[in-house]
């Protein structure tokens, strides 16, 4: 099942990526293991963000999914997860061959996972060029995506560590920006000069202004065989133990072998662990819309806005009611009457209730509730 | 199992009602067949206010029990339900026996299941006097309430239909009221001059001040052979329908014969069907705190409040929020950050989210959710 994939069943939906030598040698990664709860109570540990399908009948996972394939044929993309969440991945993935989708046996953050798959994607696709893409974010248009994609396609080939950037919209403070050493250009690709920190307000906005700093995307683009001697350098233990594992992947023994080397690994993520470290640090500005989805606001942009400004989704009955956010379930009707202005959400985990202009309470509620679970 | 139960098994808690004959001749009624659903998403017509105990630990029904067991032993306690509840009867009312209570196959209102009890009680208890509880009111005193319905029985044994009035101390339109021809004074009782429509605003105004004017409790206290005389000429069809049922009541004979009757009779409440169109009907100002719990204003006072005034039950987490009234449910949290003065209640059938100051939009919003569901 490994090795030599390259052009096997060309037939299944093929690539439109510019070019039939691009196209050829992109690994497109998807990366579903999160288990963010910033839309709780819809989303849960157990089923989290990238794998809703309330917002736009598709969820953002199968959208991310869907953008893989329009990269490569199915049985060169690989899907990273982790082995709780496995069976919702490959329900929302059917073309994607099962020895594609990786269940990660424990929690170890981008880092390892990213290591995993380009040792998958070495041994499989020599020479093949690695595109990593969370799952839980929106990207406006497919047509921009591949373009940007494409042109960092393009550099990866020539080495470094490639990054996209989103030129920000806005003052956000809940993001990590790559700062460029000139004015951000749409697919111009540059170095990166630094990654910044989730900045501060103030910071946040002088950003916005200079157009030097765009956020951090989370979307890596590079061969594997960089991305594996940069992690050889930084990360030497993680590289070490799961080069073995490796070759388990699609395999039966891959669970037990799996297991074995996430308990001997440290959680880092790709960009403190490596990235950070790294030299040859490239960014290629995006051309397309994006939005991660990162809470109540940024989900409800996603939904259909009626005549008094109120976005629902599911058993909702609203009566004199302005400016909502509301959420019910098909067995369990959400009744508003009166409110304006608020986020009211029910899911499977409870309910939520708050002022959109407060939103900012939610996080840390949300995480008392949590908290109290485990306790 | 029917009849000569009057003394039987006098050793299980006896009544402490004032008076030895008093206490030999009451037979207590408690009417626990109502599908209310002014406390949705909490009630449904499967789960009726009068059955909920979230906010005492005891349900109403309970607490209607445990005044009816003040009055008389457990042997001569009647229960009318619905057949839909009668598990849920039975289950909170385990000292009642099996063949006292008594599910109504349709739901046909409160005069055919008055009519079927008191031809229960006129066979069983010959010369004994019955008094008709609902179960979804909450009562205050129940030295007070045993006060108060011992004037009424023994004004009763002298003959009459008897009602206990509530002193209002609301100009509440969402109640009947009951006219005296002269001031109200607890325990004092008077013949009823009028039954009144729930009233407009200034009417009801008019009644707080004018002190003739009761609310209708929904207590009535007659002899068995007394109302069934009323009922002969008011509701002769329902009486011949019902007369032959109740010999099979606590038998296995009962569903079918019963369902039989109540498919030929027609739904009338003992208020429009009997005691408007009866002579001598009489009241007693009642001495008791009573309330309707008829939405959650009013249930929410049975829960205390917190020092911002919350009035909370559940897994509920509350954040900078005064003056809510807030429930959740066990494994299903509600989260409320930044809000004021309003109702959130998750309970099984839903959420409802409102002001408490527009608590008038919640009975045709629900009505919209229910009229929904059958459609």
């Amino acid at each position: 099942m490994e090795g030599g994939g390259q052009t096997r069943r060309q037939e299944t939906r093929g690539p439109d990526l510019a070019g039939p030598d691009l196209a050829a040698n992109v690994v497109p990664v998807v990366m579903a293991g999160g288990f963010g709860t910033r839309l709780w109570p819809l989303s849960t540990p157990d089923r989290p963000k990238q794998f809703l399908t309330e917002f736009q009948g598709r969820s953002l996972f199968q959208q991310a999914t869907e953008r893989a394939l329009r990269l490569a044929p199915a049985e060169r993309v690989l899907v990273m997860t982790s082995a709780s969440l496995a069976s919702q991945a490959r329900a929302q993935a059917p073309d994607v061959p099962a020895e594609n989708l990786i269940p990660e046996p424990l929690r170890r953050d981008t880092g390892p996972a990213v290591i995993l798959a380009a040792l998958v994607a070495a041994g499989r696709w020599p020479g093949a060029v690695m595109a990593v893409f969370p799952s839980d974010h929106f990207i406006g248009s497919e047509e921009a995506f591949v373009e940007t994609v494409a042109a960092a396609v393009a550099r990866a080939v020539e080495g470094g560590l490639g990054t996209i950037g989103i030129p920000p919209t806005s003052p956000a403070t809940g993001f990590g920006y790559l700062e460029l050493g000139a004015d951000a250009e749409p697919l111009a690709t540059q170095p990166v000069a630094a990654f910044v920190e989730k900045p501060d307000r103030a910071r946040a906005e002088a950003y916005l202004a200079g157009g030097r700093h765009l956020w951090n995307s989370g979307i890596f683009v590079w061969r594997p065989e960089v991305l594996l001697e940069a992690a050889r350098r930084h990360l030497p233990d993680t590289v070490a133990a799961l080069e073995g594992v490796a070759n388990h992947v699609g395999r039966d023994t891959f669970a037990a072998e799996a297991r074995a080397a996430f308990e001997r690994i440290a959680a880092d993520s790709v960009d403190y662990g490596i990235m950070e470290k790294a030299e040859d640090v490239w960014c290629v500005p995006a051309a397309f819309e994006w939005d991660d989805v990162g809470g109540w606001e940024a989900a409800a942009r996603l939904l259909p806005a009626d005549d008094a400004g109120n976005r629902a989704y599911g058993n909702v009955v609203l009566e004199g009611t302005d400016g909502c956010i509301v959420l019910g379930e098909e067995d369990r009707p959400v009744a508003v009457a009166g409110m304006a202005d608020c986020i009211i959400i029910q899911g499977p985990a409870g309910t939520l209730v708050c002022p959109r202009a407060e939103a900012d309470r939610i996080k840390p509620l949300v995480q008392r509730i949590l908290d109290g679970r485990q306790a």
